[in-house]
Formats: C-alpha cells, sequence, structure tokens
C-alpha cells in the first residue's frame, strides 16, 4: 500500500459487477489508483456513462498481470473459469485475490467440476481460499491470499437463514424453501434477447427452475452453519427491476406445534446472531418494526424493501411467523451488484487490508 | 335475456376489478346493457379513462338493486361484507350473482367469520353458491344462482396444482410451498403511501407472510382435489407491474428417489388432466417447450410470462423438475385481473347463460 | 373474400409489428386465415408467446409470394426496402397490400432515396399509393392497391395537430414543435446493449435528436393539412415503457396578443374536426374535462395517458393553452403497435375490404 | 462549526428532498449533527426506511427554532409560504438558510404573489437572498445568509442552455421550447390517486400544459444570462421512474442559414462555458463522444441518460443540431431530489462553509 492508499486491478471491468466495482472504488478513501481491464471494444465512459468524468481507461488483461508486482489487490469479475486460470500469477507476485466468480467457492474440485463442466486449473490453492461471507469468515479472510467472493443469491440467503439455522429453530429434516427475484443486470451485460427491455417490462423471468447453479453452494454453506446436511429448494427468477435481490425463505419450525414461537421469538434470534443496528455486523440490518400499535403503522412496513438498499451495501432483512402452519419467514434483501458482488468484495479488501471494515461502503441506499 | 343480449349490473363498478368487468362487457356480443353502480365521486370516464368514449354512467347501488327486475346477472366487485348482506335481494328477485369477493366461497360460516371478522349475514345461501373455477366447477355453475369468483391467488394456485395433487404424484405429508407475485392492481385503487408510485418503482412488497388470507382458501380447494387435508405454506408480494400474478408452487414428489420422474411425466400429467392447446380448458395453456433441442432455445422460454397473459382470460402453465431435491416446480401465470377476476367472472356468467363458453374472452394478452 | 373470411398474408411476422398484426387478425370477425411468413429461425409461439395456442406457423416469404393467387390482403411489416421490391408481385396478382415500412410513403422517389439511402426499387408505384390515416384518407384508402400505412410519430402527430392546423390557428411562420416519448418496443426486436432491460429501466433515451427520419414524413403530411411548407422540430425518445406514444406539440397561434383564445377555443376546433365521443373518427377521442369544478378534478386528469390506449387503436387527444406565451398544446396518445402500426393497418384493410372501418378493433385499452 | 463538523437543521425531511438531505448529510464528512424536524406521525426511519441504522429521530419544527442558537445552517424543504414565515428567526440568530422552496426564490415580491398566491412575508429579505445555480452565482452564495435553492426544472435547464443563451447563438426572438420529464418523487410524497404506482406505470403524465410554476422562474433566470426578456415554452410531464429529469430543450439559431454550424460547434461552446471533465464546473459533465468512428458508437450514446446520474449531484449534458432546421438541441439530466434539490443544497452549504464544494457530493450515479 503506497502513501496514496491501495492499488487495485480489476479484471472484467466491462460489466455490470465491474463498473460497480469501479464506482466505489472510485470513492473509496483507501485506495489510490484503479486499474481496470476489460477486452471489449467500448472505451471506459462508454461502457460505464455513470462513470462519466472519472478518467478511467481500460488496459488489456495481459498488461494487468505484466503490472502484477505494482498491485496490492486484484479483483475478478469475469466468467467461471478465468480466475482460476490467472490467479496463480497474481499469488505468486504476492498480490491478494478477490473472485467474484464461482472458480474457488468449493474446498472440493469434483463439486467444481460437476456444477461448471471443466476440470478445476488451480486445486492446489481451493483449499486455502477463504469464503467471502465476511460477517461469518473475517478471520479467514483477513489473512486469506485469495477470497472466494459468494454469489449474490448466496449471500443474501446466508444473512437472512443464518439466525434460524445457527439457533437451532430450523426444522432440518425438513426443505428449506427460498424463492428468489433477482434485478436483470443479474442476468450480465451480453444483449439476449429474453432480457430486452420489452420482454421484462411488466413481467418476471422465472428460470433454472430445475435447480439453480447457485443451489449447491447455497447448501454447501447453509449446511455448514447447521452442522449437518440440509436440502434447498431454490427458485430463482429475474424482476423488473435493475438491481437488487428479494429473497424469501419458508422454514419449518421444529416444535411449532407447541404455541410458544411467535415472530417476537424470531426477532430475538436475529438481534442475538446479528446485533442491533450498526452495532454488530454494520451492513445486516433487522427491520423490527411492530406490526401494530405503531402510528400509521402499515402492513408494508415491517417488511424490507429492495429499493431501500439500492446502491448501498446493506442486507435489510425481516422475519415472521405463520403460526397456524409452523413456518418461519425470512426475507433478505441486498442490492445484488453491492452486497451481492462488488461491495462485500470490497468489505474484503478493507478487512484484509487491516482498515477499518465498511471504509467507502457507509452510503445508504436510494 | 332480451333481444339484444344480457342486461347485466356490475356493483362496485369504480375499482380496478369493476372497470374490468365494464372493459370486457363492453366487448362482449352477448351483452346488451351494463348498468355499472358506485358511490364514488368520480364520473365513469374519470375513474376508468381507458374507457373514454363508452357512453357508461354510474348509477347508484340503491338505484340498481330497485331495477333489480330487469337484470339477468349481477357482479360484486365490492369489499368483503357487501355481497352478503345484498346478494339475496337480487336472488329473490331472479337475478343470477356472481360475486367477485370472498363472501360465498366458505361452506361454513364459522370459517368466513374467523377469517373476515364478523358473522356471515346471509349463511342459508352458503350451500348453494357454486365455486367458479370455471375449469373444475362447470357443472355446478351452469345451474347455481349465486357463484362464489375465486380469488385471484386461489384460481392461480389452483389451476397450475390441481394437475400435480389430483394425479396423486404430490407428497401431501410434506407442505406444499407457494411463492406468488401480484401486480399493484390487486392492492386495491384506494391511496395509500406505500403504494404510491415512488414506494413500488425498482423494489418488491411482500406482505402478510404471517398467512395471507387467501391461504385457508387455497387449502380449501387444494384439499377438496386431493381428498384430503393439505398444508399450503403462501407467501405473497406485489411486483412493480400494474397487472398479472406470477405463482410459483414447490412440491414435494412421492418416490422421488426412485429416478424415474422427469419434466416430462409432469408434461404428460398436465396434458392429461387440461387437454392440449385449446381443445381442453381452453383458457388454459401448458408450456410444452423442451428445455434443449429446438433452435434458439432459450433458457425463460421454457416458462410461462406474465407480460403475455397481460389483458386476457388465458392461464398459461409452465412445469420443471428439480431431480436432486425431488420438487416438481409450476409456474402459473394470469392477468389478475382478467383470469383472476373480471374474465373468470363473465366466464361463468357465459356458462351460466348457456353461451359459448369463451365468449368475449377470446382476445390473447398483449 | 372466401365464405369464411379474408384471407390475409404477414410478412416480417416475427417482429413486434407482424406479431401485434397476428394478435389483432385472429380476433378480426371477417378474417378466416392468416398466412405470417419469416426467415427467422424461432417457431410462431417462441417468438411470441402470448399467441400461444393459436395454431399459427411461420410459412417462408417466398412460398407466401408463391401463394399469391390465393390472398386477399397482404401485409408488408419488414424493415425499408422491402415491400418497394416485392409489392409488384403481390399487386399484379390482384392482392392488396397494407405496407408497415416507409417504401410508398413518398409520392417522389428522390425523397425515398435521400431518407433512407438507396434509390426506390418500384417508383412506378408510388404515385398510386394511399396514405394510410384512414381518418384523413378514407376515400383514398378504399380504392387504393397499395397503402402507405404511415410512422407512428406521424400518424399520431397528424391526428393531434390536423384540428390545429387545418383550421387556420397555427402560426406556420413559427417552428411547431414535438416531443414525442416511444415505447420500447419502437426499437425493434433485435438484441441490442442500448435496450437491454438494465440500460433502459429508470431512464429515458433520447435519440436522433439532430433529425430523426419521420421529420420529413411529418412535415410532408402536416404541410398537406396546411396547404403550405412547414418546419417542424421533432424531438424523440424511448421511454421505460414496451408500447405507447405519448406526443406533445407546442404551436405558436395566431393573434395570441388579443386575449380571445382560451382552452375552450381549442376544445372546439377539435371537437369540429374530429367529431364527438365516437361519433365521427371513431378511434379518436378528445379529452374534454373542464380543468376545475368537477368533484375530484385533478391536475392530471386533463391530459390523456398512454396507459389508457394500451392495446387499444384508440388516439386520446388533449389540449391547453398557455395564454401568456400564445402556445398551443396539444397531446396526442396512441399504443405504437396498434393505432401506429398494425391496428391502422388493419383499420384500412377493413375500409378496402368494404366492412365496417372498426371491425375487430373495437376493444379498449388496459 | 464545531469541532466535529457544522450542525445542520432540516425542516421538512419527512418528504422526499428531506430524506435525500438526510441521506447526503449522513455521508457529508463535514457535518456533525443533524437535526431533521418534521410534523408528521411516522418514526424516522419508517419515513425513511433506506436509512435504517442512522438513529435519526425527527423533533418538532418548533422545537428546532428553539435550537436555532446551536445551528449552523437550516434547511428547508417545506412547501411554499413555510420559509418566508419562519426563516428570519433564523435569520437572526446567526443560522444560515438555505431554502429548497420557491420563497426566496424572486427578488419581486409582486411576482412571488402572482405565482404563489399570497403576499410575502418577508419582503426585506428578498434582496440578499443569492439564488443558488452554485456554478453560476458561488460567490454570491458564499457571502449568502439566505440562499434560494433552486426549482429542479430550473437549476437543470439554467446548466443547460446556459452556454448556449450566453454564447450569443440562440435566437431570442424565437421561443426557446422545452419538454421535460421528471421522475414521480416530483409529485410529492402525499398519497394521491394519480400517483399511485398503477396509474402511472406503464405511462407519462403530463400535466401544468398550460404554464408551470417553474416557467417564470426559468425566464427569469435565462432572461438574466441572456441580458434580455426571453420566452421559454415549458412542458412538463412525470415519466414512469422515481427519480430524475431529463430535460430537452429546442433554440432556434442566429444565422442558421450559412451552414457554419454543427454539433461541433456546440460542442465547443459547452466545453468553453463549463469546462472539460471535472476541471472546470465539477458536477457538470458533456457528453462528448463523435456520433461516428467509435468502435460499437451507438446512437443512443451520444445522449445523457437519467439513470446514470441518479442518487449523484452531476449534471450529464449532450447536444445536437438540426441543421435542415436550424435548431439546437440540448440534454440535460439530473437526479431530481439530488442536484435537482439537496445535493446542490449541500453543494450550496459546502460553499458558504468555506469547505471543498464538492465535499459529500462526489459520488457517482448509479
Amino acid at each position: 500500500m503506497g502513501s496514496n492508499g491501495l492499488t487495485v486491478g480489476v479484471v472484467g471491468a466491462a460489466g455490470y459487477s465491474g463498473g460497480e466495482l469501479c464506482r466505489l472504488l472510485l470513492n473509496h478513501p483507501g485506495v489510490g489508483a484503479i486499474l481496470p481491464a476489460s477486452r471489449g471494444e467500448l472505451p471506459f465512459e462508454q461502457a460505464h456513462p455513470n462513470l462519466a468524468g472519472c478518467g478511467l481507461e481500460f488496459l488489456s488483461p495481459e498488461l494487468l498481470v505484466e503490472s502484477a508486482g505494482g498491485l496490492d489487490f486484484v479483483f475478478y469479475s469475469a466468467p467461471a473459469g478465468t480466475a482460476m486460470r490467472e490467479a496463480p500469477r497474481f499469488v505468486e507476485a504476492g498480490v491478494r485475490v478477490i473472485d467474484l466468480s464461482p472458480d474457488f467457492r468449493f474446498a472440493d474440485p469434483v463439486v467444481y467440476e460437476r456444477i461448471y463442466g471443466e476440470p478445476h486449473a488451480s486445486p492446489h490453492l481451493l483449499g486455502e481460499a477463504a469464503y467471502g461471507v465476511t460477517e461469518l469468515y473475517r478471520d479467514d479472510v483477513r489473512e486469506a491470499r485469495i477470497v472466494a467472493n459468494p454469489g449474490c443469491y448466496v449471500i443474501t440467503g446466508v444473512l437472512g437463514l443464518a439466525p434460524l439455522v445457527a439457533g437451532g429453530l430450523a426444522d432440518l429434516d425438513r426443505t428449506i424453501h427460498i424463492s428468489a427475484l433477482n434485478g436483470t443486470t443479474g442476468a450480465g451485460s451480453t444483449p439476449r434477447r429474453e432480457v430486452m427491455h420489452p420482454e421484462v417490462f411488466g413481467s418476471v423471468l422465472p428460470y433454472s427452475m430445475e435447480g439453480h447453479r447457485h443451489g449447491p453452494e447455497l447448501e454447501d454453506r447453509i449446511g455448514a452453519l447447521a452442522g449437518r446436511k440440509v436440502c434447498v429448494g431454490l427458485s430463482t427468477a429475474h424482476g423488473a427491476f435493475a438491481r437488487g435481490i428479494c429473497l424469501q425463505a419458508s422454514v419449518s419450525v421444529r416444535g411449532r406445534g407447541d404455541g410458544a414461537i411467535t415472530r417476537e421469538t424470531l426477532l430475538d434470534l436475529y438481534r442475538d446472531f446479528h446485533g442491533p443496528g450498526h452495532e454488530g455486523n454494520y451492513f445486516v440490518l433487522l427491520n423490527e418494526l411492530p406490526k401494530n400499535g405503531k402510528p400509521n403503522a402499515k402492513e408494508y412496513d415491517v417488511y424490507p424493501s429492495v429499493a431501500s438498499v439500492a446502491g448501498s451495501n446493506f442486507c435489510h432483512l425481516g422475519v415472521d411467523y405463520d403460526a397456524e402452519r409452523g413456518i418461519a419467514k425470512t426475507i433478505a434483501v441486498t442490492d445484488n451488484l453491492v452486497k451481492g458482488a462488488a461491495g462485500s468484495a470490497i468489505q474484503n479488501m478493507n478487512v484484509m487490508a487491516g482498515i477499518d471494515e465498511t471504509a467507502g461502503l457507509t452510503h445508504y441506499g436510494l
């Protein structure tokens, strides 16, 4: 880290997550230089017109590798299969790698190959990669040379389900059912007919109902929290908004027949796990509004809204309890490009660099 | 029915469903006169600017009751508690009643009172009311003096789940999990802060997570198809679109371990139940596209889209199978104001009047 | 016209306007058979999922030409340059051609070449093509072998400006300024980055500010109504909605200093030109709401809304007067795919076939 | 200014602009304490769920006035008529006032009364109020006790038109025509039927076509730049997005017949006035992309997009030239709640406080 701050590279900087990394890094007080790399043909400010005036320009990925000696961190925001090939070069040069792709998310290369269809190129590094849900694995992240940043559905689901699962209330012999809406930026920036505006407008696009690629990653992580194998049924769709994930989970509750469980039980569990307000996990905020009794209380007020976290690194959580059926409901919302990608990657960088975990990330949603 | 066609009244004609009844009735070849009633202060064409030029004007609900003698049908598109008080007057005058509210949906008045908070005003009529999922109860509907038109979530869920449940594939010892997005017209036309455009735009509004009012109705109807008590966990939200329901159901499958079940198994079940194309249940269409092998096959193509049914009385169905977890997935989409309300009400009217079930309803979605 | 109704072909049936032609023709009481032609690789119901169950399938354009003998009408919904090459074959076979492209919109082939960049292939047919604003040129349309259906901006602008221009109130020494928002279906169905959902969502996309291709067509038609050369400054953008045009025109008014002109003056002019309600030009409806004095009158109520005409063939008009500056304001809204394309094409077909001008087109907007 | 930074009050903090002031001030490095005042009944974090966890709570406006002694600045984000009554109390207490309402925008109290319908309550302060387009009036703002923050249409229009008008190219004997779309947050946070989500979705809501209240303010400011009286025809509408203004202006150009004017002429004029990139007026950025010749150049790329400035204090400008008609086109986009309200108010505060003009405002749009 030079006197002017960290020097960071971004591979895959022409895509939505890459652009978001640049947007956030440009306003990060601890970052001195940003080197965005892309093979795309568009100039930087044409790829990211919101960053007009910022002065960044793409360099080639090859040039970035050659510049490895001068980097503190490199972010990979590239398709699966890229980082696992290139990361060793950076690691060997002493550059710490934060990978937003799935390449380093599974300890077992066999699992990777089964899901992503090709053998892992750097299996020797899988063991040391930290899994980047900062809130759960801060200590691992701090020391890691490689951080596997979680998938956007996974981080949202893990933050939303952890208190229930770790708290022992969930009946894990039953399937956890998750239904999640992701913004259309989650479909990537390559033009495709099904993501054209007229196709999406006024609609909802379910996809991968037979089993989303993030499903096994989610089961892996929820299972780790539970200390046992779990089954997670994941239903995913793109909603007609650009940013954000609204993830709703239904969890069967143990001992649900005894009447002792209420929404308050769940709120206590979540407060215990994540801490209240900004005092615990800074970016995780629980909506604790009572459902009745407040002036002008509205039915919708007790659940978090995707729009509230747009552009921010926050994860808002809400809970409720269907007492008649013994089902705990959790709603977790994040901005898929920030807490679900670029923001948590930078949060990990902060932890790795030994600076304030919230640096450059404290802005509230729109 | 006069020589010019049916004369129909619409109570609650200033709301979204009421306006939709008028829109569809205005183009119905078998309807001669429409009498829309409302207590609202807005003139008809200001309440429904899309119907400019149609010439309809509101009359008072009292005047409509006085005109009962001249009516063939009356639609109730009013809040819960209205039709159960007023319907007897029409029934006694020989006018057939199609009620879009929940007033006549439960055979047992105790259930009604538990959910809607007041004793039923006409319990003697509950026994004879037909439940208006036309596709399932045509014969009952044909003869009924009162038809209880189903809730929008319920009709969508019942059409989507019936083949699975009636076909015996569903493991009904397990909870059926439904996650449904409804358009904002489903929140009614009364101005409220939470349904203001800036609050909804770019967002999703979960609500009633502790148990939606339509939950028991759904369990009632799914249970009737299954011939046993069932548990349905229902999670509801408003999506940032005006019209439509996208309902996704996850159903644990019996014998799911044996590998014999595939998406094709489910498609067969659905074809058997609803019939192919327009030859079976005319308004229910199954998306049978193979997931691979078609030219330019797209991942999204195998699931139905809300936008495709906008403005129409169609229900599009899609199915998939998560083989690893033994979960059948069903996606059912309707226009909440048409098939979910006004359209199915008119479909019922057609059956009751002995005319073509599809009259005035054959238009495709936008 | 066979005993079962008209047989019609549609060239370019895979695009948005082509799909819309099919949607409307499928519910047209006077049409017996539809032959949609396309070179696209998608099967019909995958290209137009809203038409699921309709049974149509694409044939090749070559096959359609070979079938010319059996057709009553052929619609061209293809890019500029197609119809001018192929139409003669149909015309010679006695098939009447309705062209939604610009190929037959200018009497002078030099103008066509200047705007569209290649010489006209059938200049001998330009003289006989009728210009298809049905409301203005019914008699020409009735007898024509070729109808040039107007551009969507042009038909909306002409219907909105005609009363002012023809009524002599407009000061045509001054430029008429038009600002128009078109839905994203107006950008065509070919995947392009700038029309991807994330790029359009929450935004507005101005384009062709240096002079839209439809500008000269608009000046041509407004000029014809005025009996003189006129200057029309046209500013166009895509709004973040799928369907519809909202066109606003600002017209300097003659004698604007004398205080005698009010909004009522303009309303009278429009009533005189288009007729009241459905009694004049059936599809053109003027919003005559007084700005004050109605119960619950709202500021927005006096102007027409794009959403009100979605899916319909109606054109809603509103007018206002900026007395301080002597500027008449006109707002005209249409569905760009219906009144702006497929709907008015069918309206022309009706006139040409000698059937009710409104056949198949009477449905109100959503 | 205490050792921990500025102490600022916000009157009207429950509305959209008030919430935005709080959002930006919470991340302002020079602000130590924020006192939001409101009479509303909702608790702070229920009024602004995006600010969950921030810890702010509303106090009563009366209490804020009593606390005047401890404040450095007070922002008025209240309806017209509030600040003119209350500001003197703060001014006398040495608190500098930044008013986002129209109360101090006109030097002449007669003009205020004509537009806003009541006599001005503090005419003696009108003379000293600085008009808060920081880019144009920095020196006035620096010393002022009261800053009249401009209307959102006005600041966007002035930044967009200033180079043309001040540069002498505009033919000001002709009316300048402006057509502007504003997000629905511009309609305020009070629930009204016409701003309900189903009414706005897929639509455009023109309003105040007879002359918007901001029209005279715009003519006043453009006239000041021109050194003469000007006529501005303003057409306004709400677009179906929450945030942002897209303002398009058409300006007749002097000597337009001589062929010497091109888009480059305009670009030069804008560069001269605002400076290139962030070197001139930091928040004003000109889109200088050539229209052809870039790899993958897109038609839409040369014009700025509302989405690019969402959440930011930037104003993006684009220009084009309709050579055939001699009309210069300008497109200016801002976030109506930031550069159009809260952001420019804070920019003014920065200048008044003698700190970096961009403090707390450097974040790029989403």
